[in-house]
């Protein structure tokens, strides 16, 4: 059944394979009026391309975006807009290895049995090249909720492997400590504790030369976002922010606010307590002490930043071999030939961020929709 | 906007509050000819209800459910289904203490913040009161996905503060473990190791008789689901389980298979190796030596168990008195004078089980209506 | 599959048949605030209710709607709303004349092509008792549209059989015409032109005596609506009108502004010239002449009266006997013994008008959320 | 709001402008293994193109379609499919002639009032240029019915002004005929009655000299569909099939069967009656004598053809000279310098093919999704 949708009232609909022509996203639901250009997309798309840095899959894979429709001099005219990534290299490269194999941890075989076959080239429509429409569809979402509340997202690697970031304050955490370091060299961890970023880096390397792969997890925070937003019962906004993550290729899990470690609290620590903010800007004034609540209650936004964790799993293709079977079910071996990020994290962050993003541009336009005039 | 419906072939859609009329549930695309009664929804309902136990909330509320339509001489007919289930308390009771009071940890101040105003009474809309509906659907749902395919679900109390089950094979515990101890007696915990289960009554009882709640964590664990459930993009059947229970109150963190785990593993150690199943009875026969991708693999399943877990927060509502502040955002103190759950764990596992059965249910039903007959 | 909801952001999901417990709506998407009472709902029920007068069916089924949910101290809360109306009369009447037996015109053969089976009584969830719930739900509209931007929704008999009304305006009749006679009483058959409904009355009595049916048009106008409402390709209003119209029983077609007659007219002909209003009060002042096109150009509303018109066919139940097949598609009789309307068209007034305005709250919905707030 | 989709299982999703640099249409849910390739796509294609024939506009935009995604080594494969039909003039011709006034009948002024400006080049988002890629998804619809249930599609025109076609039975039409004249040479109009298919063309002839334009009358004719197809209530099969062609340009009225016609007939002169078929090829065997109800009864499928009739208007744009006001709403005058269709109908009927059959194979693939294995 039609499953290529994502969100209400700012909805996305994508198509398109790794070495298919193209990948392509109809974005629906974005008002008039708002700027945007082709080259407004390449920022984030640039974050999530492959070969950006050293510590990432070496495919050369740059995205130029095309938007068919919906943008006229200059500005979204309020109808559906639509963007085309070409992928670049569409050679009829030697597949044969992997046609009748089942990767491990890939999507091989669940794909053989739910349609009873795959374009196998290159993961197909399981492929994490798909995710490329999905970051130009999220600019779009960061331009919307920053133009009408002043909404920004921003993600960054908090753990590698066993090495973990300390962040004081992950509401504080700026795009430009995500990209760049203390010297103005670009970040390529995107982990914005520069010494821990480091010895990630250090991880990462390690593990690609010895032909394996490395987990991690993801932050991602939104701020600004005022309270109300969400609905109280299926579409809480926490749900559907897990469903954005878990849309997303290798998450196998998300929390958010003190997420598991919520397990061993008593209610008496849990509770984040309520109080009359200082800040004399912030209508109405109310905040909480604390934030273990994550910027959500009842699964409505309370105006306190939003944080948001992901686990990201290792990279199944991996250079080693590895035993498998093949579509009969005959024993194989298998060995990922071409390049692949040793670590998924550092390229995983734009998607995140585009994926919240959407979310709170698809609640935003909800919450528009349903305030009376009167 | 509209948010008050889950599922997309198998639909429900629900109203109702925690001191309204009652709660009602709509079940949209449940194939007609499945044995329906009132009676058999009462298995699950009477596993949600409060007073079931000592460790509960000792609050009296039956669940009478009357089915409205859509059953025809004991067969669900193929149309809409609706399930009432009546609120047995709606005195007038005396709720000015919390009418201009935001309780901590409560949809209170975001409710206000989102519509204006509120139905205070035991937390309107937004109290866990409305998921005995959705317990009723999930009745549905489980006996469509026993009699499709012979799938199950079963949900389980795995963690109550530090105290951690050990269970060897989740896939292999059964209803009976969870619902009964060996002595025949009832398992008030539903943790299914039963020294474990004992400990974890000690705590909540101790936790209780000081006036606090404490957190904990379930697995909720699906058997006998084909391969090939899933849609390869946004609704990745892991999203959608991950939207399933996020959708309910309290949960925190989403994980499934290793999770969180993966954080720490490299590659070779995280794919689980594909085999051919010397079960002569499994059609196809491949699945995987272990099961850490949690039955799921690019988003959908694999044939192998799916094991979800989920964190679930300490109850917000404590008799211990707590600072807050007023709709004026003036200081003031609040105490839940009303009989609370000292732990939402053991009322939780049927509301997560149904939440699960209806995804499943969901997309069983979007692919046979995908499949080609050719 | 779900194909039980109505409408996007304002959303009716209904469910019941004509001989089970009741039929129940949840609607979804209202904004907080609206004044709603059971009292409320009445007036269009009454004007839908068998036994209303002497030339609809006799039966007698009066409609008790209860407000399950979703309205708290007298206005809608913003979270979904629900409403019953129990089935008087659930007597275990004696179906079997027609359990094994396909009435001509009706659902019957139809039902069980699609289901295997069917609830046999009264035409079960095919049955126009369904429309009850609906009319409920337009009452909520009707507030909606009226309380936001001061629409409204009148509808009235055209024709009968050959006898039609002459209506020089149809955007100022008023809902006291519809309703009323010159002289006060009743205007049972629900058409404005008094001495056209008296004819009509009299057809109608004529063909009741006769033991037959007769068909029928209605027109359906909204005023007061603001330009811009409608989506410019799929969700054009006309679409959705005309998707709301046949959606009811007994509708074979549907048309707008100059309809049908469109066909032998020349383009210099059918289009409506722009004007600037002299109407100091209308905002921007742009209108046109005339009202061929029944205020949507290119699916969008204009800003002029919209005007719809449908046809109702004769009623398929007749008290003298028709040959028709059972089950096993033998040769066989049937003739319905019970009370039946001898024209549809009076009790089809208030379920057009319900299901017009649905349409019009639920796309000023969508417009409020698509517009930019900068 | 969201508004570019069409259908539930077999789903469209839009985007384009007349020129734009083009339109893009993303199809979901379509099974697996369906034969596809983009010459298949252009058999419809040339039939709805301009400059087909000296009755149609002169314009020349050949559409060469690319499938982006969806389909592999000839097949689908079960994921979205995409497709792109670039626009071939996008030269910046000066439309300041039409960028601050508002053409009669166009959507100028709705698409201002609603969105605060527009792209005014051609129509925009409202041009029928959009109908392209709906027709290439219907090719796909068409290919599908064909091979689940040997369903076919067939448009016609039955009227053009005053001059009627003929049909004695609607069900019996062939495309060839419709494409076809007797003698081998291409039938223009799309009139299946050859005499006055001739009358037709000479009336366009006749009234594209003058100047001006005329309206017409589409039949479109389904045969091969099962019976059991529909939703009882919302979703009848008439209603998303009334919807699907109000959803197209310039239609004013949808009729099914014997559609307006029934407003003046009694019930028993109305009521098809049920018989058994002597044709022992069709299962059951249970048909109607004759085929008032158009092949649909309570909104599902009879098994009996469904006959469906639209009303299409004359083309609002017109060479000769029309009032009309600006922006400001002054008084201007406006003249359509372009080539333009006199008569739309030759054109509308492989649109109107389009969207039936969308309907059709979305419908078939919700009953299969609801249908019981058991």
């Amino acid at each position: 059944m039609a499953g290529n949708s994502f969100g209400q009232s700012f909805r996305i609909t994508t198509a398109g394979e790794s070495h298919g022509p193209g990948n392509v996203v109809i974005i629906d639901g974005v008002p008039a009026g708002i700027p945007l250009t082709e080259e407004d997309l390449l920022a984030d798309l640039n974050r999530r391309k492959p070969g950006q840095s050293k510590i990432v899959t070496q495919r050369k894979e740059d995205d130029h975006p095309e938007i068919l429709a919906g943008v006229f001099e200059g500005r979204t005219t309020g109808t559906s807009i639509a963007i085309l990534i070409r992928n670049q290299d569409q050679r009829s490269k030697d597949y044969s290895n992997i046609k009748d194999l089942y990767r491990p941890g890939h999507a091989d075989y669940t794909f053989d049995a739910k349609y009873g076959f795959r374009d196998y080239r290159g993961g197909g429509r399981s492929s994490a090249r798909e995710t490329n429409v999905r970051v130009a569809a999220g600019v779009v979402a960061k331009k919307l909720i920053a133009q009408e509340f002043g909404g920004q997202v921003v993600g960054y690697v908090s753990q590698v492997g066993d090495i973990k970031a300390n962040i004081a304050d992950p509401a504080s955490v700026t795009l430009d400590q995500v990209e760049k370091l203390p010297d103005g060299s670009a970040n390529v961890v995107r982990c914005p504790d520069p010494d821990i970023a480091a010895e990630m880096i250090r991880l990462i390397e390690k593990v690609r030369k010895e032909g394996d792969s490395i987990g991690g997890a993801a932050e991602i925070v939104a701020t600004g976002v005022p309270a109300g937003l969400g609905e109280p019962v299926f579409d809480k906004v926490k749900a559907d922010f897990a469903k954005a993550l878990f849309s997303l290729p290798a998450v196998l899990g998300v929390e958010y606010g003190i997420g598991f470690g919520c397990v061993t609290l008593r209610g008496s620590e849990n509770n984040d307590i309520f109080t009359t903010s200082v800040d004399a800007e912030k209508e109405g004034g109310i905040q909480t002490k604390s934030n273990k609540h994550g910027g959500m209650l009842g699964g409505i936004t309370s105006g306190m930043p939003i944080i948001l964790r992901a686990a990201v799993k290792p990279t199944s293709s991996l250079p080693i071999e590895q035993p498998t079977v093949n579509r009969q079910g005959e024993p194989a071996t298998i060995q990922t030939r071409g390049r692949h990020d040793p670590c998924l994290l550092p390229r995983f962050i734009p998607m995140a961020e585009a994926m919240i993003a959407i979310v709170l541009a698809d609640h935003w336009l909800r919450w528009k929709g349903q305030r009376s005039d009167q």
